[in-house]
């Protein structure tokens, strides 16, 4: 039995009270081995284009034009998985783009879709959303269903494969840490669906998908909820750095 | 022969029209292997200071008090090697501090010494510093020279390890990438002398001593200099990535 199988069957076991033996990075990749899913292969000139809601958008400077600056780049888990990109692939004239927009449901990304991510022709494409498409029918102002949630990205998803059929995608979980703040009993388990839904189109649409939700679970057994999050859905530094190190799982080192 | 001997050996060597064949990530390595420094253990609760210039500072909220935040890290290199830290290290309650203000210069670390370093009771302090030091001497505006930065630093370094006889010192060498807008000609060799400063103090206090300059230099073999900095003075988000890379071998994983 291989190492990571090991540890894989540890970390799925219940022996909670001595997971600090093993570290997060290591978490992560038995995560993610756990998929199975084949890795993105980067090429010379590749563009990958980072959507999503806030989580993505994370402080970048929305005027800001060229790909791979601090102002595109923000400083979430786009900027440290992007910055490790442009490390590890110096030599490949890669383009990167944050175009996360904070708020955003899978309607508001349908919206700009044209001029805010196909327009730029990725090669590789990373797109997470869904938490608002649940959190924002709380105040009772959206009224978006889980099935709303599941047909529009699947519309979305249709209309990015119509324009670029070989386009690399990458599917973040929506994820939230329970009891921080916003995140109380009453999100489940009807956010619960909004996970699934998210995993099964991604299987669907032959895209990588990143079960953060899984991840932050597993970190919630080395330090609390706050440690992780400020408020159980937007990520604190070390959560933003769980989710870059399980990003960067899906591309070939 | 280990591969890291394999590597280290290869990387001095002058294949340099194979270099893309070895990752950044490993050239980090081998350049630091070579410094034969011993690593910082970290350890519960410990304080981490990093000290400098903009390099350092980059975009930090100088109002943000709370250790580890967006805020108060920036979006440098601090920023990235802290994010690492803060995952890796998860249950250690680590409190990470950026405290570098743009354009400082050794004496002006002093100044605000007690207050914005030695109060923190650091148990890893990282200091980088040097480049404006020479830097603003062009201008004419600034008259130290470079036994004024020697002396100075090693005054400070001798006021930390008096209040704090224990701290791990971490020191980062200036660095300039040559021909990028800033930096020109009129810089050698008068600028190698702060480099080779740095690196003799670190060896008389007893700090690791982080080998920038030689880091960006094999960088260069990869990609332009005006992919590794913007002025040739200041990171890019790929040369803060190769800065947070090296920074972290100072710490054992």
């Amino acid at each position: 039995m291989s190492n990571s199988l090991n540890r894989r069957k540890f970390i799925t076991g219940t022996a909670v009270a001595t997971i600090g033996a093993i570290s997060l990075p290591q978490i992560v990749s038995a995560a993610f081995e756990a998929e199975k899913t084949p890795k993105v292969t980067l090429n010379a000139n590749d563009v990958i284009v980072y959507q999503g809601d806030s989580i993505t958008d994370w402080g970048r400077n929305k005027s800001e034009t060229t790909p791979n600056s601090f102002g595109m780049l923000g400083t979430g888990y786009v900027y440290q998985s992007a910055a490790h990109l442009l490390l590890k692939h110096a030599d490949k004239n890669l383009q990167i783009y944050n175009r996360g927009v904070g708020g955003n449901k899978v309607y508001q990304l349908a919206d700009r879709w044209d001029a805010d991510c196909l327009a730029f022709k990725p090669n590789v494409l990373s797109i997470m959303v869904g938490v608002n498409d649940y959190w924002h029918t709380l105040s009772g102002n959206y009224k978006g269903t889980i099935e709303t949630y599941r047909t529009d990205y699947k519309k979305l998803l249709d209309r990015t494969k119509q324009a670029l059929p070989n386009v690399k995608l990458i599917i973040g979980e929506p994820f939230a840490i329970k009891d921080v703040k916003a995140v109380t009993d009453k999100w489940y388990p009807a956010f619960d669906e909004y996970r699934q839904a998210a995993r099964e189109i991604a299987t669907q649409y032959d895209a990588i998908f990143l079960p953060y939700q899984k991840l932050f679970d597993e970190a919630l057994k080395v330090a609390p909820g706050t440690y992780w999050t400020n408020d159980g859905v937007h990520p604190s530094v070390a959560g933003a750095a769980l989710m870059a190190k399980a990003w960067l799982k899906a591309v070939k080192s």
